[in-house]
């Protein structure tokens, strides 16, 4: 069975992300370690232990990651990041704190001992900045031969970035740390604007949530209602929100929902395009390539499962 | 039998798509339009009679396009240009001037004109900025649904451009006019840096067209060989030169010697990124893609399509 580990920053598409790996039976979630991003690194921890509770998987740890780029001593929610997720991250929705607290061990030691222990059925899913992982290959340069595969939120290959024209969000974050995982030679899926801006939810979608009458379905309709109204002013033209985390996770229990492009992949770090996810023309013509970018999304498909997998789980909690 | 248009800014490569699309005897060159960019349009036209001379085609008319950009009153050949293909375009050998001269018609009138005479039939193959099938789009809206297909070499998606991290050479000549193409809905393959810098060129195959001992052969080698010897300067790393017009010559061909992403595309005319050539984000979820990208060839199957063409063909002339 694939074990997944969640690295997030928990957010609304986050909060997504972890009921989809919850509803997903085929795979178990073994752990969520926490990054910033779309909130502070702590909050982004208390978030998913709270979500966690009450989806009736107490479970599953929480570890807290690095609070901020490997670049930089601090870190600052900004405003669009605020005004997409709200200020607690899950759309101002209210729900009871979690009395658990996070682990003793860090995130970065229990991805490398996640490594060690499930090897190959290892699965990582990065939805914010690569931080964490950055770290983890810093101190286990090994692990990019011994993990299953990376299947990371982020970047954009084929079309424009959302920070500017040419960064997406999560690379924006720390992209010296994105680089170094592009070019460590570990296996990893890049599912970025190209693909998650192609999966969208509506209001219609939320209605059935709202409609299972439980604390977990109002919980997740309330808080995508409040994500999909910063769409419509964010990115009018799209019809609905983008479901960025979640199709990460959707990846990695079923890899079919998207097709991909083999190539070997940088973020730039130096020049104008500093934070732009782009092929790596020194290694063009390797024929050894570590990356898969997915380039097209099986979108019906997609949204079946990711309907299923979260009624299915939000209408028992 | 397909009938080909190249639309020529003739320079090195330029001089070898001539070659391939006259050794491909399944389609039929029906005429050349001079575009700027390697060299003044004039120079290259004059190259164009010249080549098709020697290869022993006079049957292939050439036609003068527009001399600059569509937003431009004027232009100048950039130094690198004239760095890789030699103030002459052709790497500074020396052929017979043509007795011919270019045809009365412009380009743009016999592009039209060819649309209508040929429809389904014609590819037209610009291989330079895409002033003059903009100023056709501009004189005769409807060939966009009458034309067979375009394909053209330019552009970037996937990798850098080379003029500088977001711009390929021939679409930051006129972005404009590239961008009107692109989002005319025409239909068109984007053979860019994606995939011509994969299919490179050697002294190795140039020593081949020596060894023909026939005039054609020693100019191919010869003009090659320069082109090689600036590719050592501009990208070492490549060893050896990109085949950037002539591998859009094959795809017009043979479709199958790439795999392509479709993909509604536009070029960037404002802000920082000017010249990108980058997916519409606002047609990302349209089902009608107008566009293909190459995003994959087939290296040593297109090698080799390119040495028998070429090497049949001068080895006759």
């Amino acid at each position: 069975m694939k074990k997944l580990i969640l690295d997030l920053d928990t957010g609304i598409d986050d909060a997504l992300a972890i009921a989809y790996a919850l509803g997903s039976t085929e795979s178990e979630l073994i752990g969520i370690t926490g990054t910033y991003g779309n909130v502070l690194m702590e909050q982004g921890v208390r978030n998913a232990l709270a979500i966690t509770d009450l989806f009736g998987h107490q479970e599953v740890k929480v570890y807290k990651g690095l609070p901020h780029a490997s670049t930089k001593d601090s870190f600052e929610v900004l405003d669009i990041s605020a005004f997409i997720h709200g200020k607690n991250g899950i759309g101002e929705v209210s729900i009871p704190e979690s009395s658990r607290d996070a682990e003793s061990m860090s995130a970065v030691d229990f991805i490398i001992d996640a490594v060690k222990t499930y090897g190959e059925d290892l699965i990582y899913i990065p939805t914010g900045p690569l931080t964490n992982l950055d770290a983890a290959l810093k101190k286990a340069p090994e692990i990019k031969d011994e993990i299953g595969r990376v299947v990371l939120m982020g970047g954009a290959l084929t079309v424009p970035g959302n920070v500017n024209a040419w960064t997406e969000a999560n690379i924006s974050q720390d992209p010296d740390a994105a680089n170094n995982v592009f070019r460590s030679g570990i296996p990893a899926t890049m599912i970025g604007l190209d693909v998650t801006l192609q999966t969208l939810l509506t209001y219609k979608e939320t209605q059935q949530w709202r409609d299972l009458n439980t604390p977990a379905g109002s919980f997740l309709a309330d808080m995508s209602d409040y994500y999909i109204k910063a769409y419509e002013t964010t990115a009018p033209h799209l019809g609905g929100c983008g479901l960025h985390d979640p199709l990460a996770v959707g990846v990695a229990v079923d890899p079919t929902l998207v097709s991909t492009l083999a190539i070997n992949m940088q973020v730039d770090v130096e020049g104008p395009t500093r934070g732009r996810t782009i092929g790596d023309p020194t290694k063009l013509n390797d024929p050894d390539k570590s990356m898969q970018v997915a380039v097209g999304v099986d979108v019906p498909r997609f949204l079946d499962e990711f309907m299923n997998r979260i009624s299915g789980l939000a209408k028992n909690s």
